[in-house]
């Protein structure tokens, strides 16, 4: 790749006046993965990576990019005219600070003001104010110098119905109207796809994996109006949102919308997730109460419908992925498997199950050492063989009509070395400590990762990441705000408690760079326990149903009680799935069932 | 007691009118503890526990406290004409909303405005607004009525010699400054009394237990002011002082000092410890930057020679505690003893150790059910016998010229149920656990508490109190930032790290109402074990020394590395402890640091 493109950016740079142009990684929605669309700083870099922001200025290109791309961005960027900024090293300015150091006196910042947040879009005007400059947001320069560019996403929405959401969208957006009420607000805009598609349990397929719609709501106290690509609904979902409360719109006209609503009204939203565009389109008057939207919370508690056909659709996800483990271990050595193959393999297993609508990510199906890379993901070019040796990390899940998953298991595919045994049993025991956890209500992910990392700790050995994230309900894999890390982040929104419902993974791992990586990961409801005196204690059930590998595991290294965990969890993986398998498959599962 | 003088306190309200009047619980300084002088709630309402607020409307007079409370303030209230608030229950309103319900249109709040914070003057300010009232906050209305009110503490301060501080007010004064500047800071006031006796190193004795002197610090870009009565420093004192580059002018002065600051300056202060008369007195262009004290971060951070010295401060600590176990353990059911003698005889043996200067706090000495009340204090007219059956929880410390201490044992003196054995022995594992933890840099208190509470909360049981708080060194025996607790309390300084050289309290404990109570506390000093490719790895030092009563321990319910953790613990105990024992104590401790 040459630098055409950099040149023409800056050519359209220089006759707007623009010193410095920022091109991040994000669609009009912070959506955490984007569409083919909304790539424009791979456009611009030739970097594939899914995070990393690119800056331009007169003399200067660089690409800030974190630590799992160091590696995949140097060999992408090569002659692209752009310098790898790795972030987080001593030496490397943060974005707003090089800038700050780039801009000349009275200079100009631009970007796309509807792919920068309002929070972040703060950063830039400071250090143009520090400068007496100003920003340049109406325009996406990239789309004037990108020729055949993919057109954004335009799938049909269908309705989720209520025997699978467990709640109408009438009484979601009561519950959510009551917020505002709470919160003095009038009107509330909800920028977030993953929001909107659970408020309006509608689905559709604008994101690879993320079955969300392009759009914006627009909730007002007697309606709400839904900014939609008009192809997006057909006559069924419109009368089904105007039985909901819910007039369409066109999707460009949000920002016209904003802009008429009352002055001085007070209108709850989140900055960090409304685009800077919208938020400079409200009127001057208007009063921004800026937190979390209230569904987020309400959607990370799932209901009992959504519960139940959770578990339904973990029982389906158990079946496949105990079928192939089965077909794994009995044929790796006799049949030629590489990373690709089987994970095209697993697959089909899924998507033979009843109800299946999409794989929930791309799978991470990690061989040998390429498992030490967390976001390794191999492809039909670019795959390792697979031998009757060391261990296969396959990282994958489901989304199905009944709900989402998502599952590690790290396959024992031959003789391994005692410290590999080590760190598989460290790292079963891990998760085992959190799956079993007893702790009182009022607990946050901050005060329980620690149970989870703990017998790592005391090796002196750490992963790099956190140990859970709260899981969609056939939305994003990824959901808030539950999880568990150790560090308090303020800007995240770190400080909430885990409720009854809440669904959160469960993934310790070791990793070491050249040699291997390892990692469990099973998904837990939080469910209450007893109650008394001290307070309401709560519990995780586990509902994730698959072996883990007793070829890995070394006994002597572990408690009783630890054993009995163990031996617990997969006496109930055998009830659940053997019914589901041939008479081979369940002798096997027998077998790697079993109490040690 | 009648209500004389809260019918006098409403004819001073009367006559200003004042339609409701708040008296707290509180010094100038929002020191915990208080002065004789500042006790001014206690003297209208009768009710002597540490907290508390009475809030007097013309109908109305309540006194709010929480659960520790509940019955000894009901007690004491009694007649008094107040109604006792309980706080945290559902139906009883917080005092804002209390004042919003009771409060005419166009009234006027009144309290001191020297003894509220301008943090929560803030929140009665608002309610004042909704009413389109007033604040009244120029006079300390209780003054007015107390005859024969107790004097201001006024003690001759002295200095702690950089030979036990470790760092000298000048290299202090420049850490402080230097984050003034990090802060774009010109001046800073500081109103904590423990942070202006570790700066200037110089202690008195201004509250029972709490080596302070009642002043105000002022530190500018070029000098600094200290605000303290006159008789409080002798010649040596200012003259130091002065070394220091530090003037000293009367403590009365302060409020015209702050009034004379440029207008404009910017201001660093913690305004939940500044109270609302000195902020109101600040120039109207002053920006205030409200966080907390620089110093109070610094001071928490122990320096070599205060870690040196702390850890003998509590050698000699742990060999008055170890004598007073052997005495108390050989000679129960032989001799006559009760809750207050003992007590006693502790002190004693306290006060012989060189270098003593004072208890830390009053001895906590519980027996039987006594034990189950978190803060009970026997007294001379009021204790319990002790008889050889049961057990007795003795927490007490010392403040040393070396260092303080805190420490809880809870001693065995007959025979114990299998349940008592049981909690003991649960206690002195959830002791242990968090002890010896070893975790990554990064952790604050809320990631580690759930360590300690784990075995407890298995059980279904918990302590209603944090696990541990930091220790000041010859100051106050609760400092923070640091601490162990597991619920997010936003308004708390939480999100500190765990940092090399802060020192904690590790105090599980099960207090079963009408039965017992068990608390056994551990300080512990956070110290870098290995740094590797995950970061710096930290761990604690055990520096609290005396046995851990076996009497009370099955090592049946024990895992052999819990065993093996008490074990090397009690072997440091007697290596640190016997040379400075009699003979028999000797041979008596060594039985009791065998190994289990």
């Amino acid at each position: 790749m040459d630098n055409a493109r950099l040149l023409k950016l800056r050519e359209e740079m220089k006759k707007r006046g623009i010193d410095a142009y920022v091109v991040p990684t994000a669609d009009f929605h912070e959506s955490e993965y984007v569409g083919a669309y909304f790539r424009a700083r791979e456009f611009l870099t030739g970097f594939t990576g899914s995070a990393g922001t690119a800056v331009v200025t007169e003399d200067k290109a660089g690409l800030w990019t974190d630590g799992r791309y160091f590696i995949q961005a140097a060999a992408q960027l090569e002659g692209s005219g752009f310098d790898l900024y790795k972030m987080g090293q001593e030496d490397v300015p943060e974005i707003p600070k090089f800038l700050e150091e780039e801009l000349p006196e009275g200079g100009v910042v631009g970007f796309d003001g509807r792919v920068v947040n309002a929070k972040l879009a703060e950063k830039f005007q400071e250090v143009a104010e520090k400068k007496q400059g100003s920003l340049y947001v109406t325009e996406d320069l990239v789309d004037l110098i990108w020729e055949n560019r993919p057109a954004m996403a335009c799938t049909p929405t269908w309705i989720l119905t209520e025997e699978y959401s467990g709640e109408s969208t009438a009484s979601k957006l009561k519950r959510i109207r009551e917020k505002m009420a709470e919160e003095k607000a009038e009107y509330h805009i909800i920028a977030s796809l993953y929001d909107i598609a659970w408020i309006l349990n509608l689905r559709a397929d604008d994101i690879e994996n993320v079955p969300v719609f392009l759009s914006y709501l627009l909730i007002g106290p007697d309606k709400a109006t839904l900014f939609i690509q008009p192809d997006e609904t057909d006559d069924a979902v419109r009368a089904y949102l105007a039985d909901c409360g819910v007039e369409t719109d066109t999707y460009w006209n949000v920002y016209e919308a904003v802009k008429k609503l009352p002055e001085n009204a007070a209108v709850l939203m989140n900055r960090k997730v409304v685009n800077y565009r919208m938020v400079s389109a409200l009127p001057d008057g208007v009063k921004i109460i800026d937190k979390e939207d209230p569904s987020e919370l309400m959607k990370a508690i799932k209901n009992e419908t959504e519960l139940t056909n959770t578990r339904r659709a973990h029982l389906k996800d158990g079946v496949a992925m105990t079928k192939f483990m089965y077909w794994l271990k009995t044929n790796v050595g006799k049949i030629p498997m590489d990373e690709y193959s089987v994970g095209c393999y697993l697959d089909n297993l899924r998507a033979s199950q009843e109800h299946f609508l999409d794989l929930s990510f791309e799978d991470i199906c990690a061989y040998g050492s390429n498992a030490a890379m967390m976001h390794y993901a191999a492809t039909e070019d670019q795959k390792s063989e697979i031998h009757p040796e060391g261990m296969l990390l396959v990282d994958s899940g489901g989304h199905y009509l009944e709900g989402t998953t998502d599952i590690t298991r790290t396959f024992i595919l031959g003789p391994i070395t005692p410290k590999m045994k080590l760190h598989y049993t460290t790292v079963l025991r891990c998760n085992l400590a959190l799956a079993n956890v007893k702790f009182l209500y009022g607990c946050g992910g901050l005060s329980m990762d620690v149970v989870c990392r703990g017998p790592l700790w005391e090796m002196g050995i750490d992963y790099r990441c956190g140990t859970g994230h709260g899981v969609g309900h056939i939305l994003n894999v990824h959901e808030g705000p539950n999880g568990f890390r150790y560090k308090v982040v303020p800007e995240r929104n770190d400080s909430g408690r885990f409720e009854a419902g809440m669904i959160t993974t469960d993934e310790p791992g070791v990793y070491l760079e050249g040699e291997y990586g390892i990692r469990i990961e099973n998904e837990l409801i939080c469910v209450k326990d007893e109650k008394n005196e001290y307070g309401q204690f709560m519990r995780f059930e586990n509902i994730t149903y698959c072996p883990i590998d007793l070829d890995g595991v070394d006994p002597e290294l572990m408690s009783a009680r630890e054993k009995k965990q163990l031996n617990d969890y997969h006496k109930v993986v055998y009830e659940k799935i053997s019914p589901f398998l041939t008479e081979e498959e369940r002798e096997w599962l027998k077998e790697y069932t079993r109490e040690i």
